[in-house]
């Protein structure tokens, strides 16, 4: 499948034009519009302007309220609990984040978790914020259920992803994954590009491995069986009951902590639910944070100076990948899958937003007519 | 190979003498004990009685100073650092896991990281030890390195596994599970069962798959290269850097916030230096706790409800097995591997104690004549 490659100021000012048209401020539709492009900076394409459309459905479907209020029903100096009213999780989520961070300056440590929330995009975005400030960050959500617990058949987890951020040099430790073998996005991306999708990932609605990606996100939506593996994969000999076990820390530290709605009951009978748990650490409640900088500086440069493996010619600390992605698509450009640049289009139509005085004729990009 | 059937109070009060004998007070052999019994009530023999005979050697190679007394080096209302001191890893744990409930319950939440330890034994017993008390419960250790980082060949982080325990009922929510596919002990099992590796477990020495279960262990030891993989195997595309990423996340809690020898120089030049990191958390600071444990408990038991993938009865949630595998083996006795019933008669036999009065005549036990 063709992609088309965007300067990443275009798809900006493209993006925050279409958040303010979904009936979001100026200054949400920034803040909003930030969490995406990061993650088509860092090279998550699932996670960018590709789930545009979902918000947009989200929005029209009344899951996602755009004018709502995050409020904190609960809080002590190193924790609170916040309601989102139903708004778009990128908004509720850099609010908790930033109290996170506010109370963790004062305490040394903080908690805040989230309910009545919505998707949020790239958990490591939040616990990102953390590091930008000198603090250890942690981030994680659940969302629709898709993750098969070891032994079922249902899925009963979202893909429930943790990110943890640490500052450090020349780049922060930044590791933010799923707790399923993939990402829907990624399944999202594979139908996209019409793939089969590889052993040890999906299960079909038995609880059998399969490698339909269609029949997958089908499942997922209509909710009869089937769904995806957690990391780990199918059996406890490769340790599937470990990826499951992560799956339920996300849990805990997002819906149980915030009573809200768990995975299994998100996304169901209009009601978006999903909850998401930030923390942030300050350092200097260990010792001298310029110390521990440098000790884990040391210790990621060992790591990528480590002898590799015959064919090998890199080992990669996490976080490291991304800060290299943001310059290199800074300077080439974003790549957008023509299916989605198609989605844009029919939403910016919807929306009434000039799509061609943002990124020309569309209709003259190879691939593109073929999906109407 | 074959098992023999003890009762898990003679195990007690062996292991209790053979702790005095090595140097240990009998308060302190007691929680010594306490640990490792526990790992075989929960049926992980790898971390139980088969452990004794390396504690023996640790103490002999002066790795763990018996007479060792923990030290606060650094502390905050929410946090501590405390320096073992090359002391028993168990001791120094329980320690700090104490001090971990005790600034939680005043504070709200806290963390406590602990450097120039040992080997403590299984990561679920701290974080349980704050479940006992309602609180939430965090624990994780590094070791000596035996994981490969993703396109590595040489091992450079440990087994470090990561514990979280949550109050719920019937049972306690207990996942407890290293950050590489399995434990050395689970090799040293494999190889004192003779059997060979199951795909996707071990790096050879130039960074190739292999079954090898001998010749992993050896360079484990030799650090020569080679070594076990992380949770999600070999590649990115199974998750093998998800699994890379929690053994960091475990690496930041023990390690880098207490100052102290990452896993890749642990256990080298005459040098223990084994850290680990402890948090607990009062679910008051999110609420009503009965709530939030009623909320978490029906999750649990939805899980366990769950439709079952085809040919398979039951889906587990975690420290079900263990809590139902303590009152089975209470009930049946403690498996103990003949190997390991040799180790224990030698360390015996070395320290003065008298085997025979513990477990009768072992030389009548089936396969024990081989070994000698």
């Amino acid at each position: 499948m063709a992609h088309i490659r965007y300067d990443y100021r275009t798809l900006t000012a493209f993006c925050e034009e279409a958040f303010t048209k979904l009936g979001f401020t100026k200054e949400d539709s920034k803040v909003i519009t930030d969490v995406l492009i990061t993650s088509d900076l860092f090279g998550i394409e699932s996670h960018g302007m590709q789930r545009l459309t979902r918000y947009d459905m989200g929005i029209q479907k009344g899951l996602i309220h755009p004018g709502a209020k995050s409020e904190i029903v609960f809080q002590t100096p190193v924790s609170a609990v916040i309601d989102a009213h139903d708004g778009m999780g990128q908004l509720a989520a850099v609010n908790a984040m930033n109290i996170a961070i506010e109370k963790a300056k004062k305490s040394g440590m903080a908690m805040v978790t989230v309910r009545n929330s919505n998707h949020y995009g790239i958990a490591g975005y939040y616990a990102k914020m953390a590091a930008d400030q000198g603090l250890i960050g942690f981030s994680c959500t659940n969302s629709e259920a898709i993750m098969v617990p070891t032994f079922g058949r249902k899925a009963m987890l979202g893909s429930n992803p943790m990110a943890f951020a640490v500052p450090a040099d020349p780049y922060p430790f930044l590791f933010d994954a799923s707790t399923t073998v993939v990402t829907r996005g990624k399944l999202e991306m594979y139908n996209k590009a019409e793939k089969e999708l590889p052993d040890h990932w999906a299960l079909d609605c038995k609880g059998h491995p399969t490698h339909d990606t269609g029949s997958v996100l089908k499942s997922i939506v209509s909710k009869e069986g089937g769904g995806i593996l957690p990391l780990g994969g199918y059996s406890e000999k490769s340790g599937g009951h470990k990826g499951y076990g992560y799956a339920m820390v996300c849990e805990i530290f997002s819906s149980i902590l915030s009573m809200g709605l768990t995975s299994c009951h998100t996304n169901t009978d209009g009601v978006g639910g999903t909850c998401h748990g930030f923390m942030a650490i300050d350092p200097a409640v260990f010792g001298n944070p310029g110390e521990i900088r440098k000790h884990f500086s040391t210790f990621l440069q060992e790591l990528r100076d480590a002898p590799k493996a015959q064919g090998q010619t890199r080992i990669y600390t996490h976080g490291e990948k991304e800060a290299q992605s943001v310059e290199r698509i800074k300077a080439e450009g974003v790549p957008v899958d023509v299916k989605t640049v198609y989605e844009m289009k029919q939403m910016a139509d919807h929306a009434g937003i000039d799509f061609s005085a943002y990124f020309g004729e569309v209709s003259e990009v190879e691939g593109y007519h073929t999906l109407y």
